[in-house]
């Protein structure tokens, strides 16, 4: 076996450079290894660096990434605890895996944390089910050109709507038809879009554990065949037509949401604001009145936060999650108010898509950071679980960043921790 | 040594968890080892697989990310080359290093590199500077009282208009101040809105080699600080007043760009789509329309594109980049066109926050994957060169995209390599 | 009578103006000719141009328009006969009163009207009904610091919840008091949204003929007085919050639809482009391209359509409708596509507020003008045939102008028309 | 003369209904009231109430509307007086026609006045101009296909670039040929905005006293004859691309203006509150809050106001204007914030698009309204005073309507005056 190896490493380094079908007989971390070496030896740069340790490859090369040569190591700091109470009214305490490379972020979360020791309620989750949206059109519309001539009078109603009528009368079926895809999938619910000639059917699904995103794009094929080959006229555009919007902002994903829609809230009280955060009810107010409300609506933003993606991109990146999803936790809305003799935040995140099955969550040391985070059982499903924890961080660090623009010590912490 | 550290770490053990101050004569290493060593002990949970390499840790545990314990290593993977004209007129080939945990992203960027053989070309780059908004208030509103009645009629202008003047002639004075802080940053201009009660400042500046958050945030607050020392009733109400919208997507951020620029074009000839894409430019035409056009249009998106957060995520990842940032990456607009006898798509990327200096673009296995993209000099600036390379691999991407879902093989491609 | 009159007039014209309460005694045109001549008097302007023939003040100067002291005449056009097939089926012919003074309208929508003489069918339409949206606040905020500061660990949920929860589970006694008002109002629906302290009520009311805004702000302050006085905490900010955006745009309407949301279609053939429109398919196709899909998208507009408003003007000006709905009618789409061997033009008004009692629609003139555009009787409601009728006679509008700039000739109209 | 008049109504009662050429000799009033007898005849229908009096025609029958047959005459009432400081400094008192069938708007705006009586200031006139924008798209497509081919490498750059050089190069001599269609109209300045194939060159025009629409398409359209006979490859699409989005409720307008984009202010003390608005700033506050911070941005509204539309659609109604462009005066934004003492409400109107000659400003009766609005002189073009006086009767409308909802007396004064 390394005799071959050797060989076959040798002969690759004299052919063009093609890093795909290595023997399927070597390991994952030899297979890695040819291709690092490879591009070393043909570009002349160095990539000692990125050489993964064996234990932690995983299922990556053979399932998470094409062409792998390699890892870069993101550092995950701690931040917490920080104490909650889910939907169903359990109390609990949070462990933080930060996974970032700017500097601040993670004392940040961790002094949030601190100034929400009474804390951080979700109040509402829903989970709307990954969505996707198939494009239908009409098949070839030229033959349809002497029917139409015939009937013009007739024939005024949009012939598009024997798409629709498709849709309406054969529910049980498409449904069947996506189900049968995968034991792990159900249809929730279904809405049609119709713009210029064409019919947009988004379908929310139900994925079990998994962020499943793969598992409705393949339901979602399933659908589109079992309609182009019954509804007579019907032809599939595309499986991914965007009303969706999936990894780009949308206002429909901020109104309607998408996955998992969280709405946390603290009560942070005068003596905490001044102990911990070092500042009055009356400054945060203030900045979040400018710079929430006013700021955010004078640049068109979808969406009135201070850093939510921060915080959602370093807990997707430690457990595994798709970091491109990162754009729909950038939709959250943060308002502050006087409550009583307290200051509330509340957070509102309309699309957090997570999973705990699948994609990177199963790669071992994304799913021990997972294990970190999720260590103290909540009763609910997993992947719920998981999306109000993201939530409940990102109140933490809102709350944080707030106070810090409302002492002045943003520029001195950056100063400081980041550079 | 060996002693007092067994000693330290002991007696951390059974003390309160804060993994903070630890003593600073032990090696990164060795706090990030305490540190994991004593979250595995209190929470029961297993952190081995998040112990990194000592040679790849850099500065990551002073500088990028605090009471850091562990790393997560993202799978890297290659495609390429891509052919690219970066906007001075060179000619090159990139090698672009992927990192993602989301199978076939890398597989559909290589053969958007296939299908761009002809080349991709930057026609336009433009840099806005790297931006940050101050909001300015009027000082002690209720001290103003007694003036503002003596004077009601007299005095019907803006009192806040005292403070836009304030900044308008004193340009020289706060810009000096700002250009103090650091040898590495200009002021290139400024733009003032001004709503309700607020005034905010929004400065562009050049960073040099570095993204430059937090030098920028620096220098605005060197401003802030000039300007309420020497503009009378002038008070700085936050340094980040969300008009720049950081990490958060705005449609002025769309409109008007924010760090480079970057609008990057191929042209595809009929003979590559039908050998390397598998389809015809009349179906690249129709999914585009449908999906792009009005798919994004009816989902109120900001940016009308295919899936360039995945691109833009997975190169920021690799080279050390800010990963937040992929939600302005988030905002690109892809077109597709018939052109002559081929078909033409360009992507305008408004908004790609990047560095070469700084940040996590220094860690080792970072700075090594960033050799391997910009390997081959082109002449220009170093970021630029970056910020054009990143725009070119989502033109591929979003080619390559487009064609598996003309083909309806977006789901099957999913079936075989993204589980 | 005369002399107490004359004395009436004498003595004012010495006092200082005030037009407000004149003798009820009098005629309306007595009143009004009182006001111009006090008006002409006290500041030198002629104003026997604006003085009102008797026969058309109906009602005008008690209800409609205080301190009246005349009209303004607004020429009306006709246009037509406007070949349409209602939403129940029937076809029938329209003629059309335009009311307006920019030239070239009148002549452009009958241009429309020979182009569509196939017929414009109307292939859906929504009664969304009249909404209002109430806004709620927590009542006297400082009084509950005490109780929240006693329990503030157990108080986590929000005390706006009391108000949401208030109207939930009221719904048939807050709906009794509104409908209570009128025999002529029904809650259709309603729905919540919160935002900061406030609960926004939004609820849709058929308001039987009447276009109906004053009935619902009457209904609204029922129920605002019904939960304020049943709901402890409950205040009642404003019975008119903005989310129903009465004569402001918003996507909101655009998206849900308020009032009548009606969608229509028109098949034009080839020959009948040719000959009427003197331009091709193509020529329509590609205009339609340029400014409905992509410079609309570019303006960043809501609804993408030629000049809607103009068309939604002149028939609300004539038929006595509130001109200011007219903003709400500027949010339709046009799209044109091919279909068969003819071209498709559709047209969707998402927010038609119409009635045909009430308001100016029974002033003489107005009513007579509404009889003409009813004359032919379909069988609908008159309401929706109304809604129903402007709708088609937009689209005949949209056609004419989308051809006059195909052809390159909508200067050449206005060089000769308008001026 | 007589007789032959009315041998010729007797043979078009006969004729199929067609009321456009009828014979020149004839008046204005003879061709109106042939019309009207014909419509009468035909259908049936009584439409004596649209008879006009003979002497408010002035042109309206020969340029205002073609196929004239009648008037509606739309009441119009006194607000005022309202002392208004224009941007000149000049002090003056506005006496207001507002044309409207709405019961209760004359009485608030009359109220509004009251309020301000302190006075409202123009704090900001920018005069935009007047635009149009012309799409241009590559001639002959198919034809630039082998000279493609032949050049594929090369040929890299957009060839739609040499559009938009055409357009650079070109300045001169293409605004000369605009210039030269009216001795009323400059060009002020232009941009250029490309998306897919087509380039939009949007002009902003001086049109002296005109509002200018029609003058402006004229001058388009020379422009784009200009540029397509002299840059080779180029091709008018439309002369009215949409991104000036005329009638239409558009971002960019609200962001940049159109027309003249005036804001004003009013300081209002408390004791004028609590006089004549019979309620509290505090009151005032938190209605303007819920309402026009919170209720705009959750209905997803461009602008921000309280129905700066009624007032807008009943000056532009009472002195001429073209009343569709009430949907741009919809984008105003009311803002209320505390200063010193006072209570301060400013309104930002970012595009009032006025004439005081041409279109249906010259109709007598609209002409003495005018002259009644604009009886004291401000030393201001004439245009530019009419747009102040708009932008400060909105703001008196604003001021009382917010005051209504403040005191929950918005439905009674409903209930007493509209019905």
């Amino acid at each position: 076996m390394l005799t071959a190896y050797a060989n076959y490493q040798f002969s690759i380094i004299h052919s063009p450079l093609d890093l795909r079908d290595l023997p399927t007989q070597l390991s994952s971390y030899q297979r890695i290894d040819m291709r690092r070496t490879r591009i070393e030896a043909e570009l002349g740069v160095d990539l000692k660096h990125v050489e993964p340790r064996t234990e932690i490859l995983g299922t990556s090369e053979q399932k998470n990434c094409e062409q792998m040569f390699g890892v870069v190591p993101i550092p995950v700091g701690y931040a917490g605890p920080l104490t909650v109470t889910f939907s169903n009214g359990q109390r609990s305490e949070l462990h933080l895996p930060l996974a970032t490379t700017e500097g601040a972020l993670v004392a940040s979360v961790n002094r949030g944390a601190k100034a929400t020791v009474a804390g951080i309620t979700i109040v509402r989750t829903v989970n709307h089910g990954m969505t996707r949206t198939i494009a239908f059109g009409i098949k070839n519309p030229s033959a349809s050109l002497r029917a139409s001539q015939e009937s013009r009078i007739k024939n005024v109603r949009f012939s598009i709507e024997a798409i629709v009528n498709g849709i309406r009368n054969n529910e049980r079926q498409w449904k069947a038809a996506a189900e049968a895809t995968s034991g792990h999938l159900k249809v929730m619910s279904y809405d049609i879009d119709i713009s210029k000639q064409y019919v947009f059917l988004t379908t929310a699904f139900d994925t079990d554990e998994a962020m499943g995103m793969n598992m409705v794009t393949i339901a979602s094929q399933a659908i589109a065949d079992w309609l182009t080959a019954n509804v007579e006229g019907t032809e599939c555009v595309t499986v991914a037509g965007n009303v969706d919007s999936d990894k780009k902002p949308s206002r429909r994903t901020h109104e309607r949401g998408r996955g998992f829609d969280v709405t946390c809230v603290a009560d942070v009280s005068p003596e905490t604001i001044r102990d911990v955060l070092k500042t009055t009810p009356e400054a945060l107010l203030r900045v979040a009145d400018a710079k929430l409300v006013i700021g955010s609506s004078l640049a068109g933003a979808i969406g009135h936060n201070l850093h939510a993606a921060n915080v959602v991109a370093a807990l997707y990146l430690a457990t595994g999650q798709d970091v491109a999803h990162t754009v729909e936790g950038s939709l959250a809305d943060t308002e502050v108010i006087q409550h009583g003799g307290s200051l509330r935040i509340q957070v509102r995140l309309p699309a957090l898509l997570v999973g705990v099955r699948g994609g990177g969550t199963e790669l071992p040391a994304q799913a021990q950071c997972r294990a970190l985070l999720m260590k103290n059982k909540s009763g609910l499903p997993g992947k719920q679980q998981l999306a109000e924890s993201v939530a409940a961080a990102v109140l933490a660090g809102e709350l944080s960043l707030l106070a810090a623009q409302a002492t002045n010590t943003l520029a001195k912490a950056h100063e400081k921790l980041g550079r």
